[in-house]
């Protein structure tokens, strides 16, 4: 992994002491307000895994959006509350100006081999080369560090308030080559698009609130696929009293499940 | 809602400054090692529902089980992180003798009437009347507290390793009458037996390690359906290196989504 790749700049703390870092927010994911959410998810998983203490590998990560980031500097902590024998228990806090910004918890664990089976299968789809990119995208730069095909469900172009299923089926990768990794998953599983303006047609004000991402796949596994394209799939399965929920699920161009990954959204209507 | 029913004196508070609480395990509601993990997500909502600075109702719970609770007292903590205009966010944790046996994270907000939609429609299924009671239930403790019709996906007769679906439609209540609600729902989001049974027959050492729920009926939508049935569905995505998930879906009989929810659950095998 370098250190010249924008995400890993983006991702980058530096430890003041155990578990206690200093970050900063990057231009280069800068969206409408404050950074890309998917990034600073990364950047909470990412003080649980630098933190000198760690045990094995993230499980589950939850990430709560407390407020937008402001451009700048940001603190963030990494506690481990619990460890036991195979698996830790982590409670993460980044904060700017005292204020905390967003909450996590997350879990690591050791894996081991076991009998084991995708229950998801991967849909049938057009193969990436075989995919057109998209002619346009939105005007935000956190958009462009993506490659980003649409297969169903694409951005909506005419705003006519006449949309009737809210799935996405894309192939995504990062624009600059860099090889999977735990934070890269956790963030791709934010670059969906909200629901909200495909299901209606309509681009209203939305802000995820609170993530979880769920990790099918260890170190090794994702390392292998290298910069490969990933499959993702989002659907909302309720809109109700300005709140919808996300569920999505990332395949390896292999058909691999990575990770499946859920969202509650805040959109004004 | 009566105190003197078995679950609110399960989940029951008693507070000791602003935010800071005891309680108690339920023999009423014991599982195989400690108590049923649902009340104790409950007990964890709940530490939030008490709190004097409570703004709105729930929209995400996320609970972490750190580690089994042993029978007897606990204490609980909820902290509000931060307070917006209309949502708020919490930070909780429940410890035994001084280590955290539970983290868990919520957001409430207030709920506002919007656009509104379900994109997931409950399934057609037979109603809970022309569904059979079960002939036989896992002996532990808390099933009691619950009726369960199982539609599809019953817990396996034969643990013959032979299983093909992870997939659970059932009919569920209460089993002594309570008017729905914030606690009852996440507890009823637990309910479901580990897929793992399910998906191969064999059964293998379990246990919840995170769970979320989101929340999309408000209170008294809730509590108009009285002591009715709810629809749930279970399945999981992937099973793999000794965890798998699961998503679900808790349906009214009326068919609304009432609540989605997910959790990754360690697996022996």
């Amino acid at each position: 992994m370098s250190q010249s790749h924008p995400f890993d700049q983006a991702i980058a703390l530096t430890p003041t002491a155990a578990g206690k870092y200093t970050g900063a927010t990057s231009p280069a994911y800068a969206n409408m307000v404050g950074p890309f959410g998917g990034v600073t998810a990364a950047v909470a998983l990412n003080a649980v895994l630098q933190h000198p203490a760690l045990l094995g590998e993230p499980v589950a990560l939850t990430v709560n959006f407390c407020a937008a980031l402001a451009d700048g500097a940001f603190t963030a902590t990494a506690r481990s509350v619990r460890t036991n024998r195979s698996t830790q228990h982590w409670v993460v806090e980044l904060a700017q100006e005292g204020e905390t910004v967003m909450t996590a918890t997350a879990i690591t664990a050791a894996r081991r081999e076991t009998w084991s089976v995708d229950d998801e299968p991967m849909p049938a789809v057009p193969a990436p080369d075989a995919v057109p990119d998209p002619t346009q995208s939105p005007d935000v730069e956190w958009v462009h560090r993506y490659q980003m095909r649409f297969i169903e469900g694409g951005i909506p172009t005419d705003w006519d308030g006449g949309g009737s299923s809210s799935q996405t089926r894309l192939w995504m990768r990062e624009a600059a080559p860099r090889a999977f990794d735990f934070c890269g998953i956790a963030a791709l599983a934010d670059v969906f698009f909200p629901r909200a303006w495909l299901r209606r047609a309509t681009r209203v004000p939305v802000g995820t609130v609170s993530m979880t991402v769920y990790f099918h796949a260890g170190a090794a596994p994702l390392a292998k696929l290298g910069h490969g394209w990933v499959l993702g799939q989002a659907r909302a399965q309720a809109f109700r009293n300005g709140f919808f929920d996300q569920t999505a699920q990332l395949w390896s161009e292999g058909g691999h499940l990575l990770a499946t990954s859920h969202q509650v959204v805040y959109y004004k209507a």
